[in-house]
């Protein structure tokens, strides 16, 4: 395979080397404090005896999987902790392809860029499938696109970039599509704390053997750092998934699953609504600016970003350039995302400066 | 590929289950202090400003790589710091297969059960080529081995599970074998910090083209669960090991590369030497009770480990659940390592209960 520099380094590099004050809307590292009972935990875990300093459980402190199994409402041996939802997607990819099923990975487009470089690190190819316009799924198109040859569709629900929060019947029926075919379903929801409509349901809930979930803590813990993640899998793939974490990193980090695992029982549901209340008024606030700006956007229904297109004003590498330089606003391109939104410019709300960066767009391209 | 429970944690299990008090010598969880340095970092982690908590650069905190980079007497941009040395190989070994030079590892038998698994795992073949009797690398039998379709050859010195040290003279002859059949090198050197003949040299020293060399801080400073190992690859193969990385796990874990990048400053020779000190006499003693058992063993020259052999008793699954239930010391099967060892038992000496050991296995074998 083909090894390139992902393009949010380039553009965060580039933001960095700039000469003016640049409000920083490229990554998704959350900017507000984790739970407080996390620190307390990391504290505590420090002056542990040493016993407590060596390897966890492969699948994940026992504690930390019985929390998680809980919550989702799972058997506990579906629940692998991994490191950060980057491996969960990893191993729930991997699954999909190791079973001789074909090799295709229908991707919705606009796509989270990592999705094709797993499937193409794994052997398999990506099809990007078009979704609505407001970002929802498209049904019709997965089936269309689907064949024998399709070992894996992956959906992310709330939308990484779009904001689309995924309506389970559609879900649904994206599962009777892979069922027709033989295909997995991986279903990313580590922004399920971030849905501002409250309409979001887990795949879960579906109950389907062909249903693999991720998420993790990073983005609703604010530890994006840690690296504690987790996929459910159906009980006839946990095993082999579980055996390919270990011959992969062997296990997680135990102090981070530890102050993940404390945090978790510890943290009620008020810490999660504030960081989410925060988000929906930041949202309010930039999208008042865009207004102005005069930009096409579809305000978010969840996660962390809004998607903007601005007339005349593509969304390249080079113009996202020239709104570091000119605008001191960083932003990632929208051709980064497949090809659907490459006319669109995608804004990452996770900074207090975000009215600040819409007055900025504002002034300019009104 | 087919996956099947590790054997070292059925042994576990049965150890746990079992009615009478055991002496575990089954796992190279070392059981003495980390450095007081770790404790402090990681504890002054825990209070830091929650931007500290995001996404490290994917190849691993600056500090480090450049502490690593230092001690190893290297260029920074060769050294990605990864999820534990297991992670370091598995991205080393697969730079190996990726090249479209062959599909052969060729292993050193006995052979630590995780790299056969990682060669199936990346879709390549294990062979095993025989060591001396000494457990010292044999390089007649390595360049008979190789082949056009050899595409890895995989070393570990200060090895487990036989505590040989491999002379540098001897590597060098491996790694003219590889040049010549277009194979890489992979050498582990996790146990690196234990080698009681003073006579241990990398394999960096070879300044080869051809060597990744792996390593990590499990053993060294005695935090198996913390995850944080490295890999020093030459330039050609740094970036897309690096692609591979953030492809599988985008990072490693912060505070465990916080507390370790500050622990490797701060901590001097005394705190190696102690550790290397404790298992020397460890050694010592258990090895005097493996005289009075009248087993056969050889002294090792480094790592955790000692193998032994008793008369008319070897080292299958079902003897090592004897010694467990009759015995009250836990082991590992030689038949787990390969096959130059079924008649052998592994001993990990990272308990205090050595001794006690000893005497129990006098006192059975006698």
């Amino acid at each position: 395979m083909e090894y390139e520099e992902p393009k949010f380094f380039h553009v965060m590099k580039y933001a960095e080397a700039a000469d003016g004050d640049v409000v920083d809307m490229v990554s998704g590292n959350p900017d507000w404090e984790p739970p407080a009972a996390l620190r307390e935990a990391l504290s505590e875990y420090a002056t542990l005896p040493s016993t407590e300093f060596q390897y966890p459980p492969s699948e994940g402190l026992r504690e930390l999987r019985e929390s998680i199994a809980a919550r989702r409402n799972v058997d506990v041996d579906r629940v692998v902790v991994t490191n950060g939802t980057g491996e969960a997607n990893y191993l729930a990819m991997a699954r999909a392809f190791e079973r001789d099923a074909g090799s295709e990975a229908l991707l919705m487009d606009p796509v989270y860029p990592y999705y094709p470089g797993k499937t193409e690190l794994l052997g398999g190819e990506p099809t990007l499938v078009s979704t609505e316009r407001d970002g929802s799924l498209d049904v019709d198109a997965v089936r269309e696109a689907a064949s024998e040859e399709t070992a894996l569709i992956v959906l992310n629900t709330p939308n990484n970039p779009t904001g689309a929060v995924y309506d389970i019947g559609s879900v649904r029926e994206v599962v009777e599509v892979a069922e027709a075919v033989d295909a997995l379903v991986v279903v990313d929801e580590v922004y399920d704390h971030f849905d501002f409509t409250g309409t979001f349901e887990s795949a879960l809930t579906l109950d389907s053997d062909r249903v693999i979930v991720t998420s993790g803590f990073s983005k609703s813990m604010a530890i994006t750092g840690f690296r504690v993640g987790y996929a459910v899998l159906p009980n006839a793939h946990a095993f082999p998934a579980k055996a390919r974490h270990m011959l992969v990193n062997v296990a997680g980090s135990r102090p981070a699953q530890y102050a993940v695992a404390d945090a978790l029982d510890a943290t009620d549901a008020d810490y999660y609504a504030e960081a989410r209340e925060q988000l929906a008024e930041r949202i309010d606030a930039f999208t008042a600016g865009l207004d102005e700006a005069g930009a096409a956007y579809t305000r978010p229904d969840g996660a962390f970003y809004v998607l903007a297109r601005f007339d005349g004003f593509p969304g390249t590498m080079a113009n996202v350039k020239r709104l570091i330089d000119e605008v001191g606003v960083a932003a990632m391109p929208g051709e980064t995302f497949g090809t659907a939104r490459e006319e669109w410019i995608r804004f990452a709300l996770v900074t207090p400066r975000a009215v600040e960066a819409a007055e900025r767009l504002a002034e300019y391209f009104e």
